[in-house]
């Protein structure tokens, strides 16, 4: 096999992920998921008040993964398909190292969350959470966890934050699939 | 074209990506660059003095994207191919919005930067810089500016800051590819 045929199929393997679980209902973190398309990265984002306990230790960054045909999809509809992966990849941040004298760099990994839409397997609206922490298999959160009701209430697209994707919020305008309470809260903040 | 056939073209044509340049030798900024692999994130880094003039303003994040093809050889070998393409995306930083109330995410795109491996066309080390701002097509730096001289001196692996990317600078100590000025640094730090 030629080079590029190789890199070839380790494409098409990375455009044909699934989600995968384990015989105990957890998901399997995909080994390729660095390769997926970046979202976007946060640094010490909080849902809750900055000075909330906890609040001054050293903030981490969030960087969001999604699976790549989820992400073309997602560009051609403004919609998630299902089977659609969503990893969130929280790193230590560090300030000084190298040449670098000030702000933040990312460093190791904290931890790792996912969330992900399989219809058959999740009924309702056929999301899931789960946390891997720093393992290769994430448990399910369970549903009466703040991060279902949080993301459903205030998710900018089908119970995901599409509003903190620079690139994909623009598409759920163009396409009109933001929800009817993202749009009101969004008019209330202007 | 089934939808998997065409997905998998648009792969492809990721996959392929190659630098091109206008008539006037300017870099074209690839479309898709987006969906290529993305190596880290840093918020506010600086080079100089943190209490330099200019740097109380607002800090900005700092996504860098490679080309698929280079990600995966790197991996293999810890060294750039040929063709490498760097792209640093700029984009300014938002706190307070939705319902995130601490830490910063990222909004709108400020400006592109970009370093490229090119060896016939760049003689010496074959990298060239690129300054985009928010043009598609970004114009080389002189061989005078400062990041030619700092990525060289400084750069981990050949004029490039692996040591800002968490994933490649591993890769290149277990292929022993640093830099002996990097090693050198690193060793006075600890």
């Amino acid at each position: 096999m030629s080079r590029f045929a190789a890199l070839l199929l380790a494409s098409s393997i990375t455009l044909m992920a699934q989600p995968r679980y384990t015989g105990d209902g957890q998901l399997m973190l995909p080994s390729d998921y660095r390769e997926w398309v970046f979202l976007s990265s946060g640094l010490g984002m909080t849902y809750d008040s900055p000075n909330a306990p906890g609040m001054q230790m050293k903030p981490s960054f969030t960087n969001v993964f999604v699976n790549p045909a989820a992400y073309r999809s997602f560009l051609a509809t403004g919609k998630w398909p299902d089977k659609t992966m969503l990893l969130l990849e929280v790193r230590a941040s560090s300030s000084k190292g190298s040449i670098n004298q000030g702000g933040s760099y990312q460093s190791d990994v904290v931890a790792i969350e996912g969330e992900v839409k399989d219809g058959a397997k999740f009924p309702g609206n056929g999301w899931a959470f789960f946390a891997f922490g720093k393992s290769n298999t994430g448990k399910m959160l369970a549903r009466t966890q703040d991060c279902y009701s949080c993301h459903l209430q205030h998710g900018a697209v089908d119970n995901t934050f599409v509003q903190f994707y620079p690139v994909l919020i623009e598409i759920a305008k163009i396409k009109s699939t933001l929800t009817p309470v993202f749009i009101h809260e969004s008019a209330g903040q202007r």
